[in-house]
């Protein structure tokens, strides 16, 4: 029992109030540290807000007061989350409902996702409830969620660490937890995360309004999506608008467009995944950016959060070190429907007189090795391009993991420019030196694909969604 | 001047000699160690058989008396290392050819690739010596090759440490050395090579060499090939037919399919990058399995490389402990044609019997997040669905990155059932932990593509080439 179109039954505030809580009471809060109420327990130590462990087995624990119920607590908490069974979570509702807590999280499976009749009619008793009680409702089914703006980790998985705000962040959005889980381990290589939202069965709290949210939020540069299905498209299509108003893309990756894909999305979350041909409408029409390759979604929506503004011209440059490297950038340019000019004589002259006689000025412009000897040499190339008015992005293919104090430089060189540089990670060492180094710059992109990075600057470019 | 199809010149044991030497000769070894000289030196330390640093500014380096020339040297070594300038190969190769040496390699840069004529002579002139003297050659600008079995590293660059024979092993082969050493930095985590051989200019030796070379190696098995360019596609078709015999598959990547990629090549190495449609022929009529993403050639060579035998049914199972990543998988499935079977009766019992009520028997089987508080489950799943004769593959899409006792289980199972097992990590977290373990695991097939990974068992399935 999605919200439809038509039912837009909720304050605008109520679900800010649930995802920015000031105070979260944890009911089913424990001291065994591997059930979900401990592990959930543990993401709160960092939060700086008030926590109200409720479970009546308990005076305190560790170094909160613990109390027997809602009803109990001091204050009315902006969010409970409900680390029970499901057997309990009907009567927990209602008491929070009777409080006045803002929202609740509920983890606890075995309803619609069943595909039985009495386990969709306890899912709409939830809702039910906490519409009643004016309270949002994320899950049940779900493994909760995390503003790491604040500290607000309302969930019992291990969600990235908070983070102070800083350019490149990303919102992420999932209908499945264990998937957003996946997704957000990028930051332990370097991604940036505002948020790690997941709303299961999405009985009241879908993606749609995560992204509407979302848009809200100055410090989310842009959101990354992965969902399976949805009440309606048009709640998403809005919620997609309102962030392009307030210059932020949605990067996409849509579940089940198969059809095998689409009848496991059903048992699932039992939301329906919707037709291939709706989804590609649906992201016409609200300037969505869809990815297929779930692996490329992180990247190509950091590229993103990294690249405000349009671009200033219509040519892409690259600047290699190898010409294996170059090539493999030609063909995936081509594969996107990138053009890759040649640079004007102003720029050939400055690449003539810098490049040994072996390397390859023009564009690509293979610097060939010497720019691994001689970092001095890749400075002068992507200065040179950069300058060059037919070029509004460069891509450097960067080869062998080594670190290197150009990766510090071609990120500064973006922001002086005005242009995006990408630098695409060829080297099989998926996480070696560099790396980190090059995600955590800011101005620089990384990809680990040239495909995902051509997509990513055709779709910037045009506005609209990438190439295929 | 590539060796054309009707000119077969050399000895087929002229090659054996130059590949897999028993002594090997550098001519411009350096006390340097940043010089090609010193590095290609530094790559000898842990060759067992005879080193000859030649140099005659030298009495001694490191551990080895170095000698003044070629011509003074204690035997004919069967390699010879030309790390020298490109105006000093002539006389050093002509050295070598009156010396006897098996066959040289050359690092120096300024030959065919510049597209100047008397820069395409002089290589011709390179050929003629070494042809007139019985040598084969690789390069110039080439970054040499590393033989990983023996410890024979002649090149410059970084190869992986060398490894006794293990099951799992692949040969890189590449036209680019600095492609090859991106791609042989799989090596850190957990990718096995038996040989890293790259190619440059190509004036003698070629990727079809090197090809059938690895075709005639027990411990390597499969073949990633990366190249830009051919003389003719015969003798690479050759060679992976003889791979084929020998039980081996030759995974491609070709680099300048696009326009600009093959404009952008012709200025690299200098040789014929020849048309999509021909590449495409070159396949089929071989057997060679092409992947148009370079970032997929390591793991799928390695799949093969683990994978030995044709599939025993047509049906692909997925296992996974999440709802999304099933999905995905069931859509990656459909994209690449694999068929996902429903398992039969006995193993739904089985799956039945094993699983909590909200988890999902079937195929794809969503096992739940369960899977990650009892690794026990994982292991029913598994043994049912590889039990099951609608099955002749297991994929298990991968969450969260964790270690966990099921990875050595799932490969033990692989070899058990004689059917392949491919693990495929969704965590963003690249190397995070369970991957490396994961890859080195003999049976199991790691990818970080769902992709990838059924584009690979379609191509396993069909004999002959992924679906796009």
């Amino acid at each position: 029992m999605n919200e439809t179109e038509e039912q837009p039954k909720h304050k605008p505030d109520a679900l800010r109030r649930l995802l920015a809580p000031r105070s979260i009471a944890l009911v089913g809060a424990s001291a065994a540290p591997a059930s979900l109420g401990g592990r959930a327990l543990r993401n709160l130590e960092r939060f700086p807000g008030a926590v109200y462990p409720v479970n009546a087995r308990y005076q305190t624990l560790g170094r909160w007061t613990c109390y027997p119920s809602v009803v109990s607590l001091p204050e009315a908490p902006d969010c409970a989350v409900l680390a029970i069974g499901s057997g309990s979570v009907e009567p927990a509702l209602a008491e929070c409902a009777a409080r006045g807590v803002g929202g609740a999280v509920v983890f606890a499976s075995g309803y619609a996702e069943t595909g039985r009749t009495e386990d969709r009619a306890a899912q709409d008793r939830l809702v039910a409830i906490a519409r009643a009680g004016g309270m949002r409702l994320v899950g049940p089914n779900s493994a909760g969620f995390a503003n790491l703006l604040t500290g607000a980790v309302c969930g019992f998985p291990e969600f990235p660490a908070s983070s102070r705000p800083r350019p490149g962040m990303i919102g992420l959005v999932t209908q499945s937890g264990a998937l957003g889980l996946a997704l957000s381990q990028a930051a332990e290589h370097g991604a940036l995360f505002s948020h790690v939202l997941t709303c299961g069965n999405s009985c009241d709290v879908d993606v749609a309004d995560y992204v509407a949210h979302l848009a809200e939020v100055a410090e989310c540069g842009a959101i990354a999506l992965a969902y399976e299905g949805l009440a309606g498209p048009g709640k998403l299509a809005r919620a997609a608008e309102a962030a392009a108003r307030a210059g932020k893309r949605v990067i996409v990756c849509k579940l089940g467009l198969s059809r095998t894909g689409a009848s496991t999305a059903r048992r699932h979350t039992g939301t329906d995944p919707g037709s291939h041909d709706g989804f590609r409408t649906l992201c016409d029409a609200s300037g969505m950016v869809p990815v297929e390759r779930i692996e490329t979604l992180v990247e190509t929506a950091t590229f993103f959060a990294k690249t405000p503004g349009p671009s200033r011209a219509a040519g892409v440059a690259v600047a290699s070190g190898s010409g294996g490297t170059a090539i493999l950038a030609a063909d995936a340019a081509t594969r996107a429907g990138l053009a890759l000019p040649q640079p004007g004589d102003e720029t050939l002259a400055r690449l003539a007189a810098a490049l040994p006689p072996f390397a390859a000025a023009g564009n690509p412009c293979d610097a060939s090795a010497q720019v691994a000897a001689d970092p001095a040499l890749m400075k002068v190339v992507a200065e040179a391009l950069l300058s060059d008015p037919a070029y509004g992005a460069l891509v450097v293919p960067w080869g062998k993991a080594y670190g290197s104090e150009n990766i510090a430089f071609l990120g500064e060189a973006a922001l002086r420019f005005g242009k995006p540089v990408c630098l695409v990670w060829m080297s099989q060492w998926l996480e070696g030196p560099g790396a980190k180094e090059a995600e955590e710059t800011p101005g620089l992109a990384l990809f680990r694909s040239l495909d995902a990075c051509c997509a990513a600057l055709a779709a910037w470019q045009n506005g609209t969604r990438p190439a295929a």
